[in-house]
């Protein structure tokens, strides 16, 4: 095979044979392609994108670069969900206990976060004790027992992707749908899942800021999924204003602990709640998932998975010593608060990481005290900072100067979820 | 500098700064910047182009990577041209020593063929004895003593080019305008010339298939030229057909030779005056280069050349030991003589070359005994086959399947000089 054929035929609009393809992933994964036409190629990828049958070869490429788990001997139905990843968003959580109380299996691999967006390990690391390393068999017994499992994904699966990722992001083709969703899909179904839900978020402070280009990730995504054989949906669910009150990552295992008792942030459970339908759909359960949540039968299930996994649920969840406000400078509606500016604000306290490598802080975030369509008094706090190392303070303030808007009147509250693709 | 920033600015439209081009331009000469980057970088100037600003000081980065030739103390107008290349474009040969024959200076820095394109240096290495490689001290005595030479294009010019070039051929991006035009410009204004006439030729035969892509590529580069003090034109040519009866390197050397002794094909003469005519304009000698031919001076200047660069101007030019003829399968006027299918099999016989150190033989190629127009009986020979290696030959005959049309009417003549550009 001559690669140059392929760069050729991508550059000119024209579409690759799956032996182009499934040679071209298997070249790339084993690093036989010279760096420059993969530089090359990949950008051609990115003008031109791929084809539907031809992403879902490239998928398919891509997981056969690995291992794929097999759940058949769990004895229940699977289905996982996938976040793109928000402000705030600490749905996995509370969502996946609840689901995996109704008889479900959730084999819930998941990563860690980057820049402003939080990932559910670390979150999951604020616990005291709690292991995200898991080998095969582990995984599979602790569905048999406890339904329920939130690990790092294996170095074994698809390990094209974790090549294509890191080669995407210094190539500059990260923001590319079809490669996006390959890259997420990819995981997904090598993870041996029989089912899975989508929450794709769009706006400010999601990756995709366009409504439109999160549907188009959506729908190329549920294509994906069904045509591999794992039954699909995805909600498209709002971003431009943070989940719940809590960002941080032991702040929002905290407010997740709250959800599972049956209290919490409203947003948060209904986007729960909406997820967990469709999960339990997908699974053949039908069964009204709220009453999870009510009974604490998802809490138990929180608690087992907790101590199957090395940790210990009655140990407290660690908060900052040090706690500054950020107040109303005038009495009034909160008209806007931006997720992309409390995301930015709460990563430079420390509560996310800029590379790779970097650690970060448990208990560093923000509380927002009140959120869109409360009404505040002058002087009244409206953010509460968790501070681990104050020399963070200064740039995680400036962040914060136009993160809400206060006016006469209360606007429209936003709707959470946006829309269905299945 | 973040070389990230010039991936994402080029791959999302916007605008390169001065500073962000020579960076790229001197890093990437280095051999600075990962080959992947620039593979990527590269396939986004490919589908966003540059636009003039950016590809005047990508040009004039390249041209500073390396030595400018200084041909001021040669003390005559200096003046050249450059070929996009065709098939039997031997217009060089005649052309420059008739350009220095009425008192303008040539300095014809030229290349080697690659494909079905000819090169210039391959022709003139079938003169016995001529040497292609020249010091910088012997090039401006040349010019001082003969008016004209024709070498190689010392490693010390454009060094950036040269690695870009090969750099683009890998990675599938050289059919891109701006870096065509910024290649071919960076060499010639390093050369020191003045003043500049380009041939671009379109059609079959040619590198641009399209009169449009083509007309392109000559705007492209006269406002390069222009902007950098090289006074610069155009003219677009066509190339769906030979030029000339020759094709093949001794037998282009033979045919030129015929031009400059007032001879030779109508077709090589019309192109060639039109080319001197605006050489002499951009030199500022007004005088018709006709004469030049008909009064044996350009003949007189081409052999004082020849005998400068250790070539013997009196040794017969070698010819092919074995012929073979291709004849007409009925009569009437050939209405089309293709000049791709003639290129791809002179080159097939060994005129030129796949890879840039294979050799190419002096006396393959292909005499096209009858052209566009004329009438031929059955069987009367059409091309006359000059063969250096036997084994090449089915190869070569296969090509020419198709190469001419016969029908009952002569087709109206093509235009050979279409479109002037300054």
């Amino acid at each position: 095979m001559n690669f140059q054929d392929l760069i050729y035929a991508k550059r000119d609009g024209g579409v690759l044979t799956e032996a182009q393809i499934r040679w071209f992933i298997n070249a790339f994964t084993k690093n036989e392609i010279p760096d420059e036409q993969a530089g090359s190629f990949l950008m051609a990828v990115f003008f031109q994108g791929l084809n539907k049958e031809e992403l879902s070869v490239w998928t398919d490429a891509m997981i056969k670069s690995g291992e794929i788990l097999d759940l058949s001997s769990v004895g229940k139905p699977t289905v996982d969900k996938h976040s793109t990843g928000g402000v705030g968003d600490k749905i996995s959580l509370p969502l996946c206990p609840l689901v995996a109380s109704f008889g479900a299996a959730v084999p819930q691999l998941s990563g860690r976060g980057l820049g402003t967006f939080g990932g559910t390990l670390d979150k999951m690391e604020s616990v005291s004790g709690f292991n995200i390393t898991l080998s095969n068999e582990k995984m599979i017994q602790q569905l048999k027992d406890v339904g329920v499992f939130i690990t790092a994904a294996g170095a074994g699966l698809a390990p094209a992707d974790r090549k294509m990722y890191s080669f995407r992001d210094v190539i500059g083709t990260v923001e590319c749908i079809s490669l996006i969703a390959s890259s997420i899909m990819s995981k997904k179904i090598a993870e041996g899942t029989q089912s899975l839900v989508l929450d794709v978020k769009a706006g400010r402070g999601a990756f995709m800021k366009d409504f439109s280009r999160a549907k188009q990730l959506a729908e190329t995504m549920v294509e994906i999924g069904n045509k591999a054989g794992v039954k699909t949906v995805a909600l498209i669910t709002q971003m431009d204003t943070p989940l719940g009150n809590a960002v941080g990552n032991a702040l929002e295992v905290s407010e997740s602990i709250d959800v599972l008792n049956g209290k919490g942030p409203q947003d948060v459970i209904e986007i729960t709640l909406a997820l967990a339908k469709e999960m339990l759909q997908l699974a053949g359960i039908n069964k009204d998932p709220a009453t999870g949540l009510k009974d604490g039968t998802a809490l138990q299930v929180w608690k087992k998975m907790i101590i199957a996994q090395g940790g210990n649920p009655d140990i407290e969840i660690p908060v900052a010593k040090k706690k500054e406000n950020v107040v109303a400078t005038q009495s009034g509606y909160i008209t806007d608060l931006d997720a992309y500016a409390i995301g930015l604000s709460a990563w430079r306290l420390g509560a996310g990481r800029a590379k790779k490598e970097d650690a970060v802080s448990k208990t560093a975030g923000i509380i927002c005290l009140a959120k869109e369509g409360d009404y505040v008094e002058k002087d009244q706090p409206v953010l509460e900072l968790h501070i681990d190392d104050a020399s963070r303070l200064p740039l995680a303030k400036e962040a914060l100067k136009n993160a809400f808007t206060i006016g006469a009147e209360p606007k429209e509250k936003r709707k959470i979820i946006l829309e269905r693709i299945s």
